[in-house]
């Protein structure tokens, strides 16, 4: 290894290294698809050679995956994706006539009627036309342009983008985006990548992980020391804790970020996703201008929205939008620039959101399978969710805030000091130590409370609820289980 | 605006301004959803509300966006993606059992046997294999890894992401990545949201866009000044200059990548698409592994191809791959890791990838139709791409290489003193002041090639070569006429 190649770099050595790659890029962590996840496929695979295990499947509650935990398609949406995918089918007296005429419409809008043509980067313009209708019917008709509408690649990339615009500066002056502890970890994942600074603020356990505008003043003060505050992003209904947040706590965030000039960005993938008596959706866009115009012109926002989880769960297609609320409209140039260079999200995805947000109405034939397939899943989510809390809270240990909204439940746990002890020995945080044992000897894969963020000296897992009931029963027992002897062997 | 907010912003301001937006992004440029490209939308709709122009419709050849220039999809996919989406067509005796079954071996491989499920971050298994296979035959049985596959949402997706896995220092240090001239704006725009710094060599128009190395150590030298050169892209089948690369050019290449310690990015997405006699397309992994073990075990590479282009043209699905070769194995594990972020690619273009890459059998019932789509439409863009050059050729001003492959042509254009000093006058450059003027008289749309870079002081423009035969006649003859009038008009 002693000769050199002639820019200096010993012969033989790798042009990229962990050494020698983007750093940022090695400080991004995801724990939704981390080791533990890594671990669980091992196992699958170890199963299937005939490994001999104290379980027979590896059920994976580590992510709001609901088709893959056995969720069925809602017809409707799969018959008119049928139809735009192979429009033959158009000729077919199977399909329903709105399937048809929605399927006819999509296609109306793509080049050369066909979904394998790019659309606009925003996204087609029919389907962000409907996007904008969907959102006055849901906020009482307040307006919404098509126009602030940008369709996206899941919600994932729409945040990633208005997160990207956003960062600037360097040092004292570098970016600083508030996020909520726990949080889910795409955003502290996206601020590594970027390398802005991750401001945490920390939602309260003690009242239903509720948030606080006190302590986002906290935060915020103390941030202002090294960098420069400029993004509040708020995740309602909660991921991964399950709240749902009143009108009033949006209001109160809604005038911190007027107050505080910042940019706000509204996480609200779980709008249909509320099981909680007395809860109920309010969305920061309807909350903002029912503040009046003093605040409706004058705050930015963005929102997000998603067609993977709520009642469809159609995560594989990757469909996606967000809404912008008093954008500088240079930047909005230079944001639908920058969308366009990645050409367009994907057009089924496109096509899907369409399907939800102009789903099937009262005089068409196929409203009833729709609206009896929708309430059926919502209808077994919130039963889920309700399960969950009662069993996890009669677990000596476990202490389980209601899982008023969204997919998840991130009880807290209390270990043994000799169990926090163990795990340090063996180099793990003691909430990976324990998810690890849980899946090695129950074959159950769940998330540790650590890649979500937690208060320092306390531990939690995220589980999602998604496994149909009698599975569920069962994941929740074998957890009560685990947990009682796992205590006991380390007290 | 005297008064201040508490972060000294003056109150009123916005938080996002062109100001205070991410400087990297406003140094993005996408020439090929650029401008004219905006502007020829607004054509569009001046057309439908009836605004009087001297032309009926606009045609968009700007982009390589085949089906939205009328080609149809491939039947043998779309019955898969058809029964993919909606699966109780299985049922149906009307989709032939090759279709059936691909269809069922794609969902058996998908959570909960549905396209709606998330999958593996880096694609689905076995989708990576039949790649893997495919990969083989194309390379003439070198062997091929699924491991090393990662599926991705177009080819974009995956570029952007390796050059982010790439770049890594600050002032002299910073990663420099050498890119041709003309150039598939995708790279700048990537390279200046990354904030790595672009090394341009330039391609020798005078023998048909051909790469030659000394170019490429002129261009390394001169940047070793000023950064840290540690790639190397090459666009084969060339984009927008048609150009297929030869062996020996190849081997030279990677020779050069070996001795200069540079990552190779093989943009091979135009493979299938290869016109002209005595041109054949020669993968970057069949030559590296035919150069013996001192170059297969040691060049890191990063090959793409996608479903966007070939002869299938399925652009809206996002469907991609890339192979990685003799990545570091830490490196991967952080590029697995970094992909998880946005949990998987867009599931029906893993799909549709999976049918391009174990496509219809001989003894299978799909076969012939298959094959007969697939000759007929390469044919076809063969008998175009002769055609454009040919009728190009005719036009006194304008120079034209043949297109020996990919979907474009790039031809040279000789503009007068007085229309580049017309262009200045107007605070554009010359080329775009000429295709706005085409645009705009005949409702053609091109790309200046100032998006893609040229020679200081010559002049081009990308078109595509995808509209239908007829159709490709009328719009050469076009610009023909407008070139000759453009030219006795500035004389």
């Amino acid at each position: 290894m002693s000769r050199e190649a002639t820019n200096g770099v010993p012969c033989g050595a790798r042009v990229l290294t962990l050494d020698t790659m983007n750093p940022n890029v090695r400080r991004v962590e995801y724990a939704v698809r981390g080791p533990i996840v890594q671990r669980a496929v091992q196992i699958e695979k170890e199963l299937r050679e005939g490994v001999k295990k104290p379980f027979t499947e590896v059920i994976k509650a580590n992510i709001g995956d609901a088709h893959a935990m056995g969720q069925r398609p809602i017809t409707f949406f799969r018959q008119v994706l049928a139809l735009c995918s192979y429009p033959e089918l158009l000729e077919d007296n199977k399909f329903p006539e709105d399937a048809k005429k929605r399927a006819r419409r999509i296609l109306d809008a793509c080049g050369g009627h066909s979904l394998g043509a790019y659309s606009a980067s925003q996204g087609i313009e029919c389907i962000r036309q409907d996007v904008a209708r969907y959102i006055e019917r849901r906020d009482g008709g307040i307006s919404s342009n098509p126009d602030n509408i940008y369709l996206s690649t899941g919600a994932s990339d729409a945040i990633v983008t208005i997160l990207k615009m956003l960062v600037c500066g360097e040092g004292r002056d570098r970016t600083g985006v508030m996020i909520s502890i726990p949080q889910y970890p795409l955003y502290s994942a996206a601020l590594a990548d970027l390398g802005a600074v991750q401001i945490s603020y920390y939602l309260e356990e003690e009242s239903c992980w509720s948030l606080n505008v006190t302590e986002l003043r906290r935060a915020l003060n103390e941030a202002k020391q090294h960098c420069k505050p400029r993004v509040l992003c708020i995740i309602n209904p909660g991921n991964p804790t399950g709240q749902v947040q009143s009108r009033q706590c949006i209001e109160d965030v809604i005038r911190f970020a007027k107050e505080e000039h910042l940019f706000l960005m509204a996480d609200e993938v779980y709008q249909d996703n509320v099981y909680a008596d007395g809860c109920k959706f309010h969305s920061f866009k309807k909350v903002l201008f029912e503040m009046g115009p003093e605040f409706s012109s004058k705050v930015e926002m963005a929102s997000f929205h998603s067609t993977s989880k709520c009642y469809m769960g159609e995560c594989g297609f990757r469909g996606g939008y967000m809404e912008v609320i008093n954008m500088d409209p240079q930047v909005k140039a230079q944001l639908t620039k920058l969308v366009s260079v990645r050409l367009c999200p994907p057009v089924p995805g496109q096509a899907l959101l369409d399907l939800v947000v102009n789903p099937p109405q009262p005089d068409e034939p196929s409203y009833s399978t729709f609206m009896k397939e929708r309430k059926a899943v919502l209808a077994d989510l919130a039963e889920k969710a309700r399960l969950t809390e009662e069993i996890f809270n009669t677990v000596p240990g476990i202490t389980c805030n209601p899982v008023q909204g969204a997919m998840y439940t991130f009880p807290r746990i209390a270990l043994p000091q000799k169990a926090i002890d163990k795990a340090k020995e063996q180099g793990l945080v003691p909430d990976m130590f324990y998810c690890m044992r849980l899946l090695e000897e129950e074959g159950i894969c769940l998330v540790p409370g650590s890649g979500f963020g937690q208060k320092e000296g306390t531990f939690h897992f995220r589980m999602t609820i998604l496994p149909p009931t009698e599975k569920l029963k069962v994941v929740l027992q074998k957890i009560r289980d685990f947990h009682l002897k796992f205590t006991q062997e380390f007290s």
